[in-house]
């Protein structure tokens, strides 16, 4: 039986690709959206299915900026902030590393000015790039990383860490009841075809017939959740009464390499593929695994899609998506 | 021979300890100087001697809020921005943790931002506490560190590990020329009395025949700095042709146990001194050395003041001011 949730939650990043799936289970769960979003990864198809959506509204808003009016006047009715404003793919985020550190700092520091206000739970979307380039299988949350505060990842990762930082300082005052979430890698249907994240490059390469790039020698490992085990976990540690000073890793443990997910995506593929391999770009994490004890024991959550079923629904949704929006980009 | 300076620096922080050796320098040196300063953790006293000087001005601000005119009318002067805008001891630091990380990214952001429309060089005072608690040593610049983003000092390290990402972007975009010196721990004369650091702390309680309280067993190192080394290191380090897309450690590489210093300070002590040993706040490293290759290398820098000598002076300093003083706060 699903739980049924009260009042307005706030999702800010909610027309991305985890933000609209969570926009969507919210709603089906009981609560009014106020969406917010800038737009900058979003994807015009998601977004016209979320109006599509009961109790849905959208504000085109970006957080580095002060929160617009439509958002602070309900806040007597707010009573959850969910914050995934932020690109997530490194060509998206190290366009404009500015805006991304800001994003996660004065962003982060706006909604929880809002929470506070509200009195509402609020929730930081933070990374496992806070792990950086890992010393350590699978990563625990004690594990306090291997990050490059000086290179061309850092606008994404130190930002995260100081939403992190931030975050908890607001829950040690007693501000604001606060969760933070680590999220690992995570895909399924509408993600951004060629966000530069591993497994929409390799469907949308297979799908229309270019060569299959392959950054590295393909045997650096990674763990793929399937979007909506996130979500579930996402509304759980929300919703959980766990005492919130500690972050929560969400993400599937079970672990492959690069080369071993371009061969079930080669195989789904409708003509034979190149595969072609590319550099490694600059600090590139050679291995991620989320240890998800912690999830395990306070949210009673774990991943239930396998690998096998979540890449046959994204690959049919790319199928259908790289053939009718041919030539659609972001807005 | 001492090299001369022109044109304008704005010095952020420029009242507290380091900033206001740093401002007497250059204004020696031959620049003019535009002061800022919240006057969070700076001491009338250095003030007062400030603005004794010649082509200096003092503005009060905060770096967190917008620049003030009387800054920004000035842009097409300043050639040098320093910035040692935030207060650099826990007690300090951890009394309003939001803004010590707004601080900390928000006011690095302005200052870059109008070192960028100056066309003036920046400088971003880092610290050792990027590399936490580290597991090497001594510590190196590609060290990445062992510092917890969830503590109690995490709005200090992440704010500078965020800022110094902030800043090394300003730079590989092309839009101000910078540098990053991460500074180890400094002491000398217009330290704050009991603000927490471990030098002004013993020295004040010895003078003032306190018992004399020291963290932990006593174990732990410390390598200090006199202030007079660390300001010819950081004018050096902004004025070398030095590539600016790497920090630079300043600090004196020799480490001393916190109860060897003890025993210096209680040494000069007028009176016998009652030592309490008190526990260790969280995540106090344990041990921290910088290593100064690059700077040796770089910038022909090392501290040449010996332990003994510095603190002498600062313990002359001390006992005139805890005298003279007696009573003053922090305005």
């Amino acid at each position: 039986m699903m739980a049924s949730y009260r009042g307005l939650a706030v999702v800010a990043g909610g027309a991305g690709f985890i933000g609209s799936h969570l926009c969507r289970a919210l709603v089906e769960r009981g609560h009014e959206i106020l969406c917010l979003d800038n737009l900058q990864t979003a994807r015009p198809s998601n977004l016209r299915l979320l109006e599509q959506l009961p109790r849905f509204t959208f504000v085109e808003a970006d957080v580095v900026n002060p929160l617009p009016e439509e958002v602070t006047r309900h806040s007597d009715q707010i009573t959850r902030v969910y914050n995934l404003a932020c690109a997530a793919s490194p060509p998206q985020y190290q366009a404009d590393p500015e805006h991304t550190m800001l994003t996660n700092v004065v962003g982060t520091h706006r909604l929880l000015r809002l929470a506070e206000q509200a009195g509402a739970r609020f929730l930081l979307t933070s990374t496992s790039e806070v792990y950086g380039d890992p010393e350590v299988h699978p990563q625990r949350e004690s594990y306090r990383g291997w990050v490059s505060c000086t290179g061309p990842r850092s606008c994404y990762d130190e930002g995260k860490r100081a939403a992190e930082a931030l975050t908890f300082d607001y829950a040690r005052l007693g501000r604001a009841e606060v969760r933070v979430a680590r999220i690992f890698n995570t895909y399924g249907p509408q993600m951004h075809p060629d966000d530069g994240r591993v497994v929409s490059n390799l469907i949308c390469q297979a799908l229309t017939g270019r060569d299959v790039t392959v950054h590295g020698d393909g045997t650096q490992t990674r763990s793929f959740c399937y979007v909506s085990d996130m979500v579930e976990g996402l509304i759980r540690l929300m919703e959980s009464d766990i005492d919130g000073l500690e972050p929560v890793n969400l993400g599937n443990p079970v672990e492959l390499t690069v080369n071993e997910l371009l061969e079930r995506v080669i195989a789904m593929a409708p003509n034979e593929a190149k595969i072609v391999y590319r550099p490694l770009p600059q600090d590139d994490p050679r291995r991620r695994r989320p240890d998800i004890g912690r999830a395990r024991a306070l949210l009673a959550w774990e991943p239930t899609v396998p690998l096998e079923e979540g890449l046959r629904e994204t690959f049919r949704w790319f199928a259908e998506e790289v053939g009718e929006t041919a030539g659609e980009t972001a807005i």
